[in-house]
């Protein structure tokens, strides 16, 4: 199996110059841009290099009318040029000892004509001919908030331990922006598009024995050589927490992927066997590989299945119960002990003292809303806790209780000494969005993990679960 | 099969008077109160009468002591009186005449104890000796745009098509409320808990024969007649559509039931049969609820299964393809004249011009994106077309301009003929909120359906399609 070379990846994430080749001059609107006003609003501290055979002048900064022209030493370059054109810019870049060259630019192999498909081949030979490592064509390329390396201004320069790999650039916004408000943090973003030369294999190997990344995420939409992918995956996953989605498992969607990416993507059968014998958990949306995230960011691993569910609203606890079995979680019915427990301080009239415990009546009375929460966790027929609210949608009156009601049960599952997870619904609205963020930040700085919705919530927590029993089988 | 006295079940959604009985007179901040405050903020226009044994005044309203107090006539009842008192209570309340009580208390047979289900039989009985007929007890009773009668101030007192019979008050709140920010809008709504006296079939029947209600939504526990309720949930479903949630359909979740609303619930097969023979739609959450709502209200009969996909991104684009394909749609791949026509005006560098389209490269070039959208509208290989955007995850450069891509697919489906989905994000992070919920609004008022994830758009529509389908079979 080749080997990457650590340290000359390692650099790729950390350059020390940035030039952008092909920055539009005229036309400050211009997609591409994103590329400079992210470095400059992120705060790159190395030199920035702008090349465009206009010349001229962008946001102060001089426009080189090439790549010879520049005046200090080029780490690595951002590509705009077009891809007839991108054989030749490879051997101006070797020839200023550039070692990355990151192709923004699309137009080759994934149009499905041949000519284009030719200039992929012509941009593989010149980069092999003169050294230089290619990222994509056809992508993002990289996102690193260490090195204040960026593709959006918006993304979080805060470093976390989620190492991400991606086919699809917008999927990556779509990932990052997304994790942005539910806690996840990345150590270092990759967009690789059609994988001409570093592929997912180079990636998934270097994030592996990368020590900043401890969990792994993968968008994928197929794969250069699969031997090679099976034996990195494998590894990976051994090692670290590996959460995988596959783009393209159906007719359409594979077809798409051949027009996005230029891959041949196989069997939705194939990736199933290939996640459950490698022991990656394998997710179906970016929504779920979000909450999988979450799920394994900010839930310490329960012992087991069991679920004890707590929060207002009997319809709700209904629909709590059915979704967590549904999703293979167990919600034991509660011992006669702990109902009589709860029963001492809690009326049954407007409540439900079963599991789930529907505590409508007292939810606002904080002291016994905790102290539930601690019998609850303290159970030993439960492995972890879930609070629910349903703040938008819920009775006015509860509207602006919610951060008390989730730091009692917060208190309590503390108390008790199991993992608690925390269900509550998205804001639209945005008198409502205000207070859910608001809420939402200040329990995920608690570490608490967050869902918005039962079924979401039961899918990401089994999903782990499912991962957990089998890695405790394993080793 | 029993049959309902409509007439006397129009009234009750149409009261002349209210007494509120038990309205709580210390407490301003008590829960119950949102019945009075509704009452008064959404705009009842008769009489409403305030009844506590303490007297006083609240609001400006007096107190009486008794019903017998209470000067004038009385239709209607929200009853907030203890379990213990309901028997009496409703012997006070005939001698006034009242036709109607809707009791709200719980404490009833739900709480599994001998004692309280006691007072539900004493109180049935009551009812029956007395001729008065009951809502509940355990619930919040009776929305009606059309009478302002409501038991939330937030709910919309604009009337619509879809007529709600649920078993919990607060799954109720959730579905107004967020079908409120959905373009959903009720005929009229019943909360009905343990359905002590009248139940799920008298509303169910009630709702079939309502000419204000052309869709029928149910959210129920168990059923007091199975056989009477088969056979009205059959009627029903011959004239109109029916969307059905059961809630308690594992282990937990029918113990959650029990405890709730008192019923005997039955096996998850069961309820798929039944919804299989009967004709009705069948959903497993109150999202998916809501978006076959949206399916329902919205969306024009397609003439299949076969998706025409369009929007930014080429991840998204296969994304899109897969989840459509996984439940059950067609996205089938583009003929050659149709790509050829797209090709005509669009560059195939960045775009994929396959099916699902990703027009990333033009998409704010409105004209072509028009003239693109009109093309696969008209293609006959097509049923319906789906248009999506993501504008709080995608490049900076769309976040304004989601209104006019979404308007420019709206304008070339129309000039194509077929009907069109929109699928775009909800917008949690507050900034995002309130241009998501402006740009919902406005295409809700056109009569688009608009959904918030790929996944949950698939399901609705092929749920809608799939008993489309059934029905064309049969009639």
């Amino acid at each position: 199996m080749p080997s990457i070379d650590f340290a000359a990846m390692d650099r790729m994430f950390h350059p020390r110059s940035i030039a952008l080749a092909g920055i539009p001059i005229s036309d400050p609107g211009h997609w591409t841009r994103t590329f400079l006003n992210s470095l400059l609003e992120c705060g790159f501290a190395g030199p920035i290099y702008l090349v465009n055979p206009r010349g001229g002048e962008v946001k102060g900064l001089t426009v080189y009318r090439n790549i010879s022209e520049v005046p200090g030493e080029i780490d690595y370059v951002i590509s705009t040029v077009p891809p007839r054109a991108a054989a030749a810019h490879i051997a101006e870049c070797a020839a200023r000892g550039v070692r990355t060259i990151h192709f923004c630019t699309a137009g080759f192999s994934e149009t499905g004509e041949a000519d284009h498909a030719r200039y992929e081949a012509e941009l593989l030979n010149a980069a092999r001919h003169h050294g230089v490592r290619i990222i994509g064509p056809n992508c993002m390329g990289i996102y690193c908030p260490e090195s204040r390396v960026s593709f959006h201004t918006a993304f979080s320069m805060e470093s976390g331990p989620v190492g991400l790999i991606s086919q699809s650039g917008g999927n990556t916004i779509d990932l990052v922006m997304s994790g942005k408000w539910r806690g996840i943090r990345f150590s270092k973003v990759v967009s690789y598009g059609n994988a001409a030369d570093l592929d997912e294999s180079d990636f998934l190997q270097y994030f592996t024995e990368d020590p900043k990344t401890r969990i792994v995420a993968v968008y994928i939409e197929g794969v250069k050589d699969g031997r090679r992918f099976r034996q990195t995956l494998s590894k990976a996953a051994l090692l670290k927490p590996v959460v995988l989605l596959k783009g393209g498992v159906s007719e359409s969607g594979n077809r798409a992927a051949a027009g996005h990416t230029a891959v041949l993507s196989s069997s939705d059968h194939t990736w199933e066997a290939l996640c459950r014998q490698t022991g990656v958990i394998r997710v179906c949306s970016l929504e779920e590989l979000t909450d999988v995230l979450v799920t394994l960011l900010y839930m310490p691993r329960p012992g087991g299945r069991r679920a004890a569910i707590i929060g207002p609203g009997g319809g709700s606890s209904v629909l709590a119960g059915d979704e967590f079995e549904r999703h293979g979680l167990k919600v034991p019915p509660l011992s006669p002990s702990v109902r009589q427990q709860l029963g001492h301080f809690t009326p049954i009239e407007g409540n439900i003292l079963r599991n789930p415990v529907d505590y409508s009546q007292n939810i606002i009375e904080f002291d016994k809303l905790a102290e539930a929460t601690r019998i609850l966790s303290g159970w030993d027929e439960c492995d972890f806790v879930v609070g629910y609210a349903r703040p938008n949608l819920a009775a006015p009156h509860l509207l602006g209780r919610i951060s008390p009601i989730i730091n009692a049960m917060l208190q309590g599952a503390r108390s008790g000494g199991k993992p608690l997870a925390i269900i509550f619904q998205p804001g639209v609205p945005p008198n409502i969005a205000s207070q859910i963020t608001e809420i939402s930040d200040k329990f995920i700085a608690e570490g608490i993990p967050i869902y918005y919705s039962f079924g979401r919530a039961a899918r990401a927590i089994s999903a782990v679960q499912t991962w957990n029993e089998r890695r405790n089988r394993t080793t």
